[in-house]
């Protein structure tokens, strides 16, 4: 079983306010129609469709003032208009997809995930369905509310499930040395030991290794899940067949990270 | 505390498939918006939306066949796309609307609700937001799948909520002595006791009451909560200012089941 996480910065573009690469997301349902083989959980990133939102109310703060009530509910309604896209996308090549809004079931304490009854996710998956899930507004018993990520999801996820694998499509290739955008000798790390990793998750950056971006929050999150004996693997889903390819246990270019 | 089950024939154009009634939704989000004060729990029905492919996939009979499953997430879909109108709605007038999905959360058996964790919703409702249900397609722990409709959803949410009310907002003004559709000497029943609604319920027909149409089911769901001491009052929504009145406990013609 695979879980993969498709970054929001893969999907939308991430310069204009609810702009979707529809191009890309149609390929990617493509190669997941073709890949089919291994049951398979998706998980996608906001982009431009949550992150200015969640921002402009303050929602990853928590509860302020009244005013981020209907911020909340137009963040997450956001989020559903991009995951209407993947789920349109996705049953028009005869996926089976099975969208599980994450505020509808998940409870967070101080932005992690407290309350999961994931009872839907296995039983839905065992029937055969490919669970759709995203990152959410989410209701939280310190804060209030609060942001969940598709980063922090996937990694429980592929916890709980004990997955093959757990796959962060990305839009570069993998975890460097240096910011490969500004530094021309950056050279991509092609398997990260769970030392490395460690390391680079407690210092927030490291000499050896580009943690910019999203790159220390997906390190971060990934800890437990390479402790636990599952593979993780950082490759860009913006090259077209790397997530069939992925999926299907090939090798790809990309960062292995694993214990 | 309101439940109010809003009917699919009411926000919908139940001859054209998947044609939303969308005059008839924002009068209604805007009746919702004005009437706040005590906390509400939304839940509308399919309509046009959900019953034509509910039917073509056979999804009521549970699992039979594969395609079903493709079935299944266009079924739920559609549901969605009803949602998100219904959410954009009350959004736009302020209302923080909290949208729950029903197949994220509940298993029936059977076809009725067994697994419901409510645990999302009371926080939600408790924060001041309103949460949105809708009938929709669940898994089903003896049959692989079916369809959970809108009435026994929102004669649960009574129950397990303890609401002032349970109201059904449906396109005639309430229960008649006969189909008012066809007799003109029909008369509309003001008000009818938990003994006369049960033996309706129990023949399945009537000499004295009207059982065409929805109606039956409705009788049927709202037993146990008129038992459990909640009045559930059966109105039309499709004319104006009913709705708005409901919600603030004044009178409406219609007709009001009671102990």
């Amino acid at each position: 079983m695979n879980v993969l996480k498709l970054g929001g910065s893969v999907i939308t573009n991430k310069e204009k306010p609810k702009t979707a690469d529809r191009a890309t997301i149609e390929r990617l349902a493509e190669e997941i129609a073709l890949s089919r083989g291994e049951p398979l959980v998706l998980v996608h990133g906001g982009g431009s469709f949550g992150h200015p939102l969640a921002e402009k109310f303050k929602l990853t703060e928590g509860f302020k003032e009244a005013s981020q009530f209907l911020g909340f509910s137009e963040t997450h309604r956001a989020m559903v208009e991009l995951n209407d896209m993947i789920i349109d996308a996705l049953i028009s090549r005869g996926v089976a997809a099975f969208p599980l809004p994450p505020s509808s079931f998940i409870i967070t304490a101080n932005g992690r995930i407290k309350t999961l009854d994931i009872q839907v996710l296995k039983k839905a998956l065992k029937k055969g369905f490919t669970p759709v899930l995203h990152g959410d507004t989410v209701l939280d018993s310190h804060k209030g509310f609060s942001i969940l990520s598709g980063d922090q999801l996937s990694a429980r996820l592929a916890l709980e499930l004990k997955t093959t694998r757990l796959i962060f499509g990305v839009d570069v290739d993998g975890i460097y040395t240096s910011n490969p955008k500004l530094n021309p000798d950056a050279r991509l790390l092609e398997s990260l030991s769970l030392s490395e990793a460690r390391n680079s998750a407690e210092i927030g950056r490291s000499t050896a290794i580009d943690v910019t971006g999203g790159m220390l929050g997906k390190i971060y999150e990934a800890l437990p899940v390479v402790e636990a004996g599952i593979p993780v693997l950082i490759l860009n889903a913006k090259k077209p067949h790397n997530i069939f390819k992925a999926l299907r246990g090939e090798s790809v270019v990309g960062t292995i990270l694993r214990r």
